[in-house]
């Protein structure tokens, strides 16, 4: 183990590289007991494809030794480093450290406790970042680019790409097909071409990033910049706090060019199949050429990544009278925005973000706008999730201190989901404290707020179900002074000019936006392969916290999201930027070694407990 | 004075700190003669705007007394600081410091010496880096970009993007129009927009980046990537040490867009023409519309930067012949890249860095290539020139060590042109004695090679004449072993099917380029204005080192570039890219001053002593 101190190290860092020359010792003793005993009886070890080949967290010593016992002997780990100075705060030390493994080098991140007059670990993270063979061309090992010397073969970059543009998908095979080319598509398309693994990313949108520009016309990032970055290309720091959708569009079209993503707009997938024999999928796509002609194309990819959107297919309710509405009706996700609609009379059904966002912009153009609460929703004012939810990783003052990105993603990595509420749940007290005239304003309005299940908020909710939620950047105050007006309950049908409530309150609407969110991501699956093959994967996102439209059992990790399904060659990516930067790498790194041919045997296997 | 250290200050250290508190209290109490007793007797101060409103530098006693009378009052510096321990090596103490001015904020680079006993500065740079009220949008100052709360008249950031759009040039004038849209021009364009300085970037190429795109196909960046970024958004880590010029074509594109600079692609300039009275200028350019419809414009910019390339105008010989001569002919800038000449006998004349580049890829495509040296060149390989030449503070190393951009191009800057030769020379002794195989076997070949007049290499010869050299990626070994031909001499005149030396040599031709160089960049002047304009404002570029194509008298600065000229409200920009990204900060500062309504009186405006 190397320690790479000058300053004599405090006792508890001493201690902390102690625990890990004790850990290193036992691994290569092969002893899985002992190297269990370092770890607290209440503890989490959670595993970025480092030991695992997989996206897993396994709690307790029965759980470490479990892990261990599967992957001990390949993952083969050595060369545990401290390089930082430990810090110990509250009873618990902190440490980052370095690894290597049989294929490739981690880093990690441990918090040590004290137990039994031992040092513990209560919370182990071990991630992947690089397989030895295939490092990333970057800094030192970045191309040279021009070709000195004299070559009468000479193939010039510009050369390159064209020709590699016209042979993929007709003469060469992507090894990976991406579908979807949002900012996980596109995020995961870079990681992908640095590694060197032939892809393609295809969209049905034209150009990149008109998943943003085609949405309101008001719409703005909810989550601040810090936690927006895509890999290798942060934003400039004159980059806005909350980007406006069409900067936002803009951006990913340039990221596409300069990361040199290969990438299809105007691309549908129409079918896909998977051969176990030939291990190899079968997708029939329908591109739309330079001078929009259609043209059908059968492409052989190795891997099918679905990044559709980690909200999935739109949720459209079926209602008795839709047909005979006069009126207009469309899903959220299908709303042009309020130009239109000054005047008219517009019922939105639903009290969550898309909700909220289109009635302040249809009031914003003058019109008559109703919303439907139909079950309680948690608000938090943006200004405060901001700097209580965020603002120790990803704001000014964190990257004043010297918080990285990259340690930052780390940070947030290593709390175990387990226990991530009781982390939640202080948080959302002091936002409830500090905003409490504005949620009296609410509820006096007869708005009716929630905090999630266990008090835990918006970032639980999000990861348990992605939705109950609105993140207020102004809107729910014209809910609470009566500008925007609210009803509540099921809707019970329509009628040739209006929206009935089960309670027979009648709405007169032009207009019914149903801002009734998305199903499972695999209903994508559904659609492009199979109703077979969808419920074999079963539902994607989700933690099993037993928690409202997040059923149990307990799984430990998000379902189905960046690692192995029980489809062989089928992946799922998304998520907010924050993950679709993050996690992208630890999906790129899995689909690397299978096209570079490494053994990836995984550990704990998604099991399916919900189908969709 | 400030002073941030908890280590306890060396010496050195406090004597420096001594030094500038001594300086404090002599411009404080506007005693100009105790401030100039503080510099050597052999000196350099070099003011990028903060004192002068200028780029100047002055020597000696005499010369700092000279700026401080004519400046003191009126800049009011103070505050001065060193943030950093001052650093002393060979009998030089280097400090950074800080200082504010009456309108600003500055930074410096002082190299402080022992003379008679005491500490005296030999070299000092005073930069200005913001001005007071006008700081830029940027990190903890960045915008909000989305707008909370409710607002009737709200207009997203697409909708104001685009009615600017529409507006720029018809019923809103640009405070700067910047005429050439390469590197130069957008790089100040960037500054400007961050400025908040209403601009508007015209260009004759369709798309930015076309001016890179348009240049022959093998055209590489001749410097590396740590040299090369642009403000703001510094190159992503993967980015090739030297870039294909479509890659860079793609990233300028790219950077237009995403820093959201006004820019107008398809546009050329007609005339322009000052108006003293009214101080401004009338601008007629003509436009292609989107669908390529022509359109004649007038602009009214207050401030007119000619950003054409620091080349200036191709330099097309006028020969006996030309007229009779069947093949084809073309100046270097114009050359389109080998493929149509496989076979074909071409004479380049010119020895310089665009007579190899096109003798290299001619000669890869399969043609006859005869290089005709007029004069002697200065070659230095590629790699030699990377390590000893820029290693120290443009290289992976050198970021590895903390070296930022901002400050390699500070300490760069701070070497005075005086002596800055003396820096040089052993450099380019190192690179000889390193290259000496190669240099005997070119001279064995009968290239006549030089170093500059006096020995000082590449980077002064750019500075002095920007032309004599070549930065050798291998086509220079096609001379040495005779792949490509070489001949000597003036070209005498042309015949239907050759080009006659003086010492009638005559080399059979399909196609002559001329890679003949440029001329300076008043020329442009001439053309775009008037040539009595161009007379009045005189050279552009060099330094007047008396040394081969830079006349003297010393000039101590490049001649016009990014400073105040002899025509008011006209300016010259360019460069590298290095120097596109460092002066472009100090332009763009001195026009905000000047449309901020700021006094600006010019220290030191430039004298005339060549037209052209």
């Amino acid at each position: 183990m190397t320690q790479t101190l000058d300053a004599p190290p405090t006792t508890a860092a001493r201690r902390a590289r102690d625990w890990f020359t004790a850990l290193e010792d036992a691994l290569r003793a092969r002893d899985v007991e002992r190297a269990a005993g370092l770890f607290a009886r209440t503890s989490f070890w959670r595993d970025l494809v480092a030991f695992s080949w997989n996206i897993t967290t396994v709690e307790d010593r029965a759980g470490v030794t479990d892990l261990l016992t599967a992957t001990l002997d390949r993952t083969d780990p050595s060369g545990f480093a401290v390089p930082d100075e430990p810090e110990e705060a509250d009873g618990v030390t902190t440490a980052w450290f370095t690894f290597e493994t049989a294929v490739g080098r981690g880093r990690g991140l441990a918090r040590l406790v004290e137990e039994d007059g031992e040092l513990r670990a209560w919370t182990f993270l071990t991630t992947l970042y690089e397989l030895r063979g295939h490092e990333e061309p970057r800094g030192p090992a970045r191309p040279k680019g021009a070709e000195h010397g004299v070559n009468r073969d000479r193939q010039t970059w510009a050369e390159r790409r064209a020709r590699e543009a016209v042979e993929l998908g007709r003469t060469t095979q992507p090894y990976v097909l991406v579908v979807g080319g949002g900012q996980g598509g596109i995020a995961l398309g870079a990681r992908l071409r640095q590694l060197d693994v032939p892809a393609l990313v295809v969209d049905r949108h034209a150009r990149p990033g008109d998943q943003w520009r085609s949405r309101y016309k008001s719409l703005c990032l909810h989550d601040p910049v810090w936690y927006d970055h895509l890999p290798y290309l942060p934003f400039p720091d004159n980059w806005p706090v909350f980007a406006p959708k069409d900067k936002i569009g803009d951006w990913l079209e340039s990221y596409v060019k300069v990361m040199e993503i290969p990438y299809w707009g105007g691309t549908e997938v129409r079918s896909a199949h998977y051969d176990d024999a030939a291990g190899e999928w079968t997708v029939v796509v329908v591109r739309d050429g330079p001078g929009h002609e259609r043209e059908e194309l059968t492409l052989r990819p190795k891997q099918l990544v679905l990044a559709t959107g980690m909200s999935g297919k739109p949720n459209v309710p079926v209602l008795p009278g839709q047909d005979v509405f006069r009126g207009e009706q469309h899903h959220s996700s299908a709303h042009p925005g309020p130009d239109e609609y000054a005047g008219k009379k517009v019922v939105v059904i639903g009290s969550n973000n898309s909700a909220f966002d289109i009635c302040g912009a249809l009031w914003e153009h003058g019109a008559d706008v109703t919303m439907v609460q139909r079950t309680s929703t948690h608000i938090v004012k943006s200004d405060s999730l901001m700097e209580i939810g965020l603002g120790a990783l990803y704001s000014e003052e964190a990257v004043a201190s010297g918080m990285t990105t990259e340690k930052a993603d780390l940070v947030f990595a290593s709390i175990p989901y387990r226990v991530m509420h009781e982390f939640q749940i202080p948080l959302y007290e002091q936002m409830r404290e500090r905003d409490a005239d504005f949620y009296r304003r609410m509820e006096d309005a007869g708005f009716r707020l929630d905090w999630g299940d266990d008090g835990s908020g918006l970032f639980m909710k999000y990861l348990r179900r992605g939705s109950g939620y609105y993140i207020d950047v102004g809107a729910a105050d014209l809910v609470a002074n009566g500008d925007v007006q609210l009803a509540h309950g099921q809707v019970d049908h329509l009628t040739e000019d209006a929206v009935v409530l089960e309670d027979g309150t009648e709405l007169p609407a032009d207009l019914v936006v149903y801002a009734t969110g998305y199903g499972s991501m695999n209903g994508w699956a559904a659609d492009l392969i199979s109703p077979e093959v969808a419920d074999r994967v079963g539902k994607v996102w989700g933690l099993g916290s037993d928690t409202t439209k997040d059923p149990g059992p307990w799984e430990g990790e998000q379902r189905n999201m960046w690692k192995p399904t029980q489809q062989e060659a089928l992946w799922f990516h998304g998520g907010n930027l924050h993950q679709s930067r993050h996690y992208s790498l630890y999906l790129a790194l899995q689909l690397k070694a299978r096209q570079a041919g490494l053994p990836t045997p995984v550990y704990g296997l998604q099991e399916v407990h919900h189908t969709r």
